[in-house]
């Protein structure tokens, strides 16, 4: 595949081009400029809500799909990705792991077995990180189902712990991730990228890339 | 209710009678002997094999069901108390957690989603705890539905945490249970005491129990 | 000892009447009133604020000292306790752990070591529990010697979990206190109270306490 | 410095050379041969006993130090190294990051005072990692002072925990260390061989290292 990298320089930046060895990198937008020698098929994002703004131009441009990871996203940046998905095909999560997404449907499933139990989540992330709660912490607080405390700990490097506990006066359920490298999102984004290029158009999460993963 | 308590002096015993407070304990056995002051309709059984065999004939004498958490048994224990089971009701189980038997639930449906993860337990219990691993641990491992290994620490006055580990080279998934305090336990007992009260005979675990106890 | 109890009916009240077996409880103050039959040596207060002044009231009427675990008190109740150590032994402390004040020790000792890590405390409690953040993680924060964001988990029946994080871009240590039974904090009252059976006045923490215990 | 690395194939190899940026890579051996164009004047080696002995004849050929992070070593690799660091100066360790050491001098320093606690190790590796216990685990048990149970996890990439457990009926504390990247370790490494180039000979650990470190 021809590729666009949106956050080259970032962390995950470096984690995307590693695991898309073997494919082509034609188009990279960083903090030190836009470098582009191809036209790109798709276009992998994970940035900031600004420079967001710039892969989905270039989307437009090329006819590229969007696989978008980017974080702290609101209402109108969901609804610009929404309208470019009528044109190709867009992956948005706020979360490329297979681990993060079974969670998502462990809780969801389960919430009503769990109403009894109070909830809160922790999550701890590496001192740049700016967001909070993370984007991840609202997925599971989506897929539990109710108003929940979520904790967010910015501390050193750690790529990115997630902790649900449901608690009661005699015990404690915890349903917890923990990310050991961040690899694990860029084979996500790679996985949603091969997605992409099976489809015309559509908004999917990363949700959908994985049952489709599961059935191949 | 008249019940009987088998391993009145034990950690469990203790729990039990603060637990089964406006119930009637007509029998005790604990190592000082046996009281008995009345015909028990039920038996509550955390003893030990030993002591569960003593359960078992005064279940036969006065016609009363078994509720027994006694860890450790072997196949013919089981086959003793399902031959029970024709003539009383009869719920056995390692553990009498609603958290525990949520677990398993989620582990046994979403164990074809992680095989390809490896997987282990570490359980933590108090240093007076004989048996290794516990019988909840083998429980888990059931649910998960393959071998793994399962590392057991005994130690300090731990109740009982019990820790399952999904790992890959990028993540790892965690699904826990901590006991707070074993009075969880004495819970779970009473509630499968009163489902007794309703059934003639049977031999049943602690989860259809906490199937019944949903409905009710 | 002949001793007093204020916040009898509370969880520690419970535990501190059971752990004081032996000795002679001649006064109690709960939510139900006041009950005595006899003059105190010594008070034991794990109550809150209000109490604490009927505590101070009753230590000058009967010369009696006071060990006192309450929490979130502010500088005119330590004024308050301090004026009365004056007249008689006063052992005051957010924790009457051997652990926690291990871990203070640690810290102090080591927290320059640990200066070009970034710290973090994470301590939960009971959903009962009003103050936040926790006496402890107070304490704790104050051994480490710098600021440093306290999240405070309120949910179920935990009685007591505190965790430190020193983390860089590599690394994470964790220094960690659980408590399994409240009876900790009771076990450390009664030293305390026998540290004072042998003082005639003074304003103690329970640091002092535990080094008086080990030269014993 | 020119530098030699042992193990260049390896986890550890490609963190050494990404760390060692700026200095030349005159030496490398790694299961596809031995590749040389220069003289080495510092030897890093985390590879495995075989290989160890290669490295050990480099430096004994070419006058250089050795650094060696290799575990599974028994006492016959140990006397080699030491009988070599007559010639040139080695600093050999099981662990070469700064949050192991500070927990060894904390647990050297506390074990007394942490007597009547029971103590257990749980260390977590990758599951490609061949020896158990880990030899940082056998370090921390020897900073402990007395024998107690190492439980070793094998599973999934994780770089390293370890856990130091200590318990009692009421409470437990728990010192803890969590590798988040392995550079942590290639930083150990540049330190150490840094120690090195200011010294003629000597047999050295990495503790001695840090002490260095903190006085300059």
């Amino acid at each position: 595949m021809r590729y666009g990298l949106i956050g080259s320089s970032g962390r995950m930046g470096k984690e995307i081009i590693e695991t898309f060895k073997g494919h082509d990198l034609v188009l990279e937008v960083s903090d030190t400029g836009i470098f582009r020698h191809g036209e790109p098929e798709i276009i992998i994002d994970f940035s900031n809500r600004e420079a967001l703004k710039t892969a989905i131009e270039m989307a437009y441009q090329f006819g590229a799909g969007i696989v978008t990871g980017t974080t702290a996203l609101n209402q109108s940046d969901i609804a610009d990705l929404r309208r470019l998905a009528e044109r190709v095909p867009v992956v948005q999560s706020f979360n490329f792991s297979t681990g993060i997404n079974l969670l998502r449907m462990i809780l969801k499933e389960y919430s009503s077995l769990l109403e009894e139990f109070e909830a809160e989540i922790i999550e701890v992330h590496h001192s740049a990180k700016k967001d909070a709660p993370s984007g991840t912490a609202i997925m599971l607080k989506e897929s539990v189902g109710r108003d929940l405390p979520i904790h967010s700990v910015r501390t050193g490097g750690i790529p990115g712990d997630h902790r649900v506990f449901f608690a009661n006066e005699g015990e404690v359920i915890e349903i917890s991730h923990r990310v050991i490298s961040r690899k694990v999102f860029a084979i996500g984004a790679l996985k949603a990228a091969m997605f992409c290029a099976e489809r015309e158009n559509g908004f999917y999460s990363y949700e959908e890339v994985v049952r489709w993963m599961q059935k191949r």
